[in-house]
């Protein structure tokens, strides 16, 4: 029997950058979190302690730093895209090259209809991703939106499913619907207006949700991403996460009242999980 | 030596709440986490295990669902109101109640400009309390922001400061000044629209956030809380925490290069914490 | 109406700070988070933005890294009053000086019965905390635990309470007793053992958990309270938080089964909060 | 251009589960978080909203607690090979269950050197952790440790890497070596002492790295599952994560003093992440 490496990769995670860049009229500020990851033909790093070929992790978050200074100018998929380049072009022994960034929403105040220049609220939990894959020449761009939370008190039910011992469930006509969805969409090809992309993808997400009549989580995932995939040529294939945050109906009944759909316990666990990715044919 | 028993109190956390409220053309959809908190006349629960005064923290979390079905239909204020009214009138052996409720923001999402009767966007940091203090017909209601995240990229200074053995810090002519604020402020009486007054005063601490010229964050708070005070005879006082959020410029020298307030590490620890109370006299 | 300034403090909180003592045979481990706090004649900064009189977070920081070379060699309680003195002997602006210290439990690791040399295994939720209060040359040394996770799966009940018409909860003479303490001491005086002190009440804490016959959580924390008081001289008072971490029996008849105090869910939220302290007459 | 369902799953997460298992002299307690997945023939619940072939979440939440009576007796890799047998057989539309298990740790209190038939302290990041997957009759046991906070003072260096123009880490010939580990190890055969395994195997964890001489991250991580791999036939592969947990040593130059591996910056972000499999050839 012999023991030998199998998978294996290595990089910085959450170098946590903010920038400003200054326009005209108003300061345009943004706060990301990168994560770099680099495979390549490391063994020798694993097996001997042999460092001569390991590019240190603290390398990379200088390098994040400093080539933000002159390329993180626009989207964060474009910022994504010259990093990872950077780490390809300039380290032969790496193969693989992964670069995550999660986009903090920043939004300018406004006040009598005015955005103000340089003061923003901030504090969201959604978060735009991109994630970057590189070797050699291949390249693959995935964005997305993370911790999307998104609710709607009617137009949801769920009903007819199996019924076995175990079984205690009520069938729901009439529910809350509630979700922290992330999704992620792969692009055809590495290059396009991704900022535009990812907001008008945001709204056809939002906009299936809310017109969407749902039988179940699982129908409203695939409806989501199918609205995607129709609008979008820029987009290959969608997965969708859609943890099911329950609002269960507090039973009100010991008290001689009725609960007509009210008043609710809004619980963190469990949770139903339920996920899937639209392809197309 | 004689051991008593000193301060105490006991209730129900984290009871999560929400409700849809309907209304002829829209779901009101209203999400809160309450807390309760009674004192009296339990030193025998203490000393010798005896219940018999004691109403379970259970029976709490009860009485807050079910009451919210007929009289949570306005402000968290109004509601926690009720709430204590309700426990100092039911329970003679109770002394104080207080009562704490902490609301998630829920956004309604547009579509061309309208609202759209029943989907919701959420998930910001962001809430709305209110504390109300009962004893017996004394009553005093608290009302504030938490987690307000709050930044501007520039009209903030800090210099002149004491230097002494230990000062690396250099001083800053222009700085981003961020904060993860907390406001709580004491309302005069026990009544009001506090939905409105919670709304235009969120926007005055705002407003002077992103229009004072900051030569420090105690000098901001101090201003913001001022502003509230001046604007609002219903505000009887106004107490603000300020962490410092640092964004601190990364040093591109190593690397020949100027960084020019555009880059920068955004930490989360260790962080200034700076607070203050405004009172009028 | 004139509007002032009413109390006001700030400082540096999560000042993450580890050392390595060496002593002959072994390294010693500590891994502390430090805050500061300062109070005192600072109203112009507020007022004026004058920070002529202001020592920088920034400098309070670097004061706890390198007061810790030389002065952090003990108990934290020892550290903490070091701190609190420097800060209040050299700055006369200064009335009052809060430091509080939350140490980090790291454990040597153990093999055929002899401890590591300089192996370490951490991680665990609860702390040992101290919290010095210097005005002038008046002190006060609190130290306490936090988040010690502690259970019983017997010797619990409670019964007898307060029905009323929101009343759901069965009376339970044998149930799981589960809380997450916080315990807070304040020592008669500013000098003692204190590492010794702080193993040996936490060891109070325990065994009167352990083998106390609960009736309620407030018994319970009583009992715990008067034990320590009732066996360490140096303490003068002592608080107890002790929010009840229910394990509730899950119903397994719609099952054809019968729950025989086996089978429990384990909830955060709601939960009850229950606090008292315990003074000497 | 079609659309269709790939990927797709669903299940319910995070059912927090305890229990107790009552022994001659004291009382064993346990507490578990579940995580249910299954994959099968659920085209048309997405495409139509045909729940008749879907096993709702609560169900599966339910026949976790049910199934937890009998069970759910010994490890958790029993109890989920259990689990996913049940869902397996009785679920014909189900062609790939998947059941996570994670394991809080509690210890039985001593005093005086003797346990305590049933009071424990709890609170550990540690966790012991399980996978089963179920395809048909294929079966994959994978067990694990998560959140294993180790560190050593010393016998840790970094040297001998790549410099480039973003380099400015210093050579540190003895430096802190931490790291929050999470090993995940997939057993030959779905039968075995799963228990004294996982005690064993996260011996020889501890054992290798506290008396490994490290080169680097990445090598102890190799030693540590190359010494798995080594002494337990019963292990195919294993993998580590290893994310260096830097203690940055403080400079106290400025402060005219020397700072002689003593006092360390504690960070929790950036951080270098480290990742290896090990596989038998």
């Amino acid at each position: 029997m012999k023991i030998k490496l199998g998978e294996n990769a290595y990089g910085k995670n959450a170098v946590e950058l903010s920038k400003i860049i200054r326009h005209a009229d108003h300061h345009e500020f943004r706060q990301v979190s990168v994560n770099t990851l680099l495979e390549g033909d490391f063994e020798t790093a694993y097996t001997q302690g042999d460092n001569t070929r390991i590019l240190p992790t603290d390398t990379q978050k200088n390098t994040v730093y400093a080539l933000a200074k002159d390329h993180f100018t626009g989207s964060i998929e474009d910022f994504a895209l010259y990093l990872a380049n950077h780490f390809t072009t300039n380290n032969p022994r790496v193969h693989k090259v992964q670069v995550e960034i999660q986009e903090h929403s920043w939004t300018r105040m406004q006040f009598n209809g005015e955005l103000h220049p340089h003061a923003y609220t901030g504090g969201g939990a959604e978060k735009h991703t991109a994630l970057i894959l590189q070797e050699g020449n291949a390249l693959s761009v995935t964005a997305g939106i993370s911790d999307l939370l998104i609710l709607k008190t009617t137009d949801s039910a769920f009903e007819h499913y199996i019924q076995d011992a175990f079984t205690t469930l009520k069938p729901a006509s009439d529910r809350i619907l509630a979700t922290q969805c992330t999704a992620t969409w792969r692009y055809t090809k590495p290059a396009g207006d991704f900022s535009a992309l990812y907001s008008n993808i945001r709204h056809t997400l939002l906009h299936t949700f809310a017109h969407h009549k749902s039988l179940s989580v699982q129908q409203t995932l695939y409806d989501m991403g199918k609205a995607v995939l129709e609008a979008y040529d820029a987009v290959q294939e969608i997965s969708l996460v859609m943890p099911n945050k329950h609002h269960i109906p507090f039973n009100l009944e010991p008290f001689g009242m009725k609960n007509q759909n009210e008043v609710f316990v809004a619980t963190d666990a469990p949770y139903g999980y339920i996920s899937g990715t639209l392809v197309r044919e």
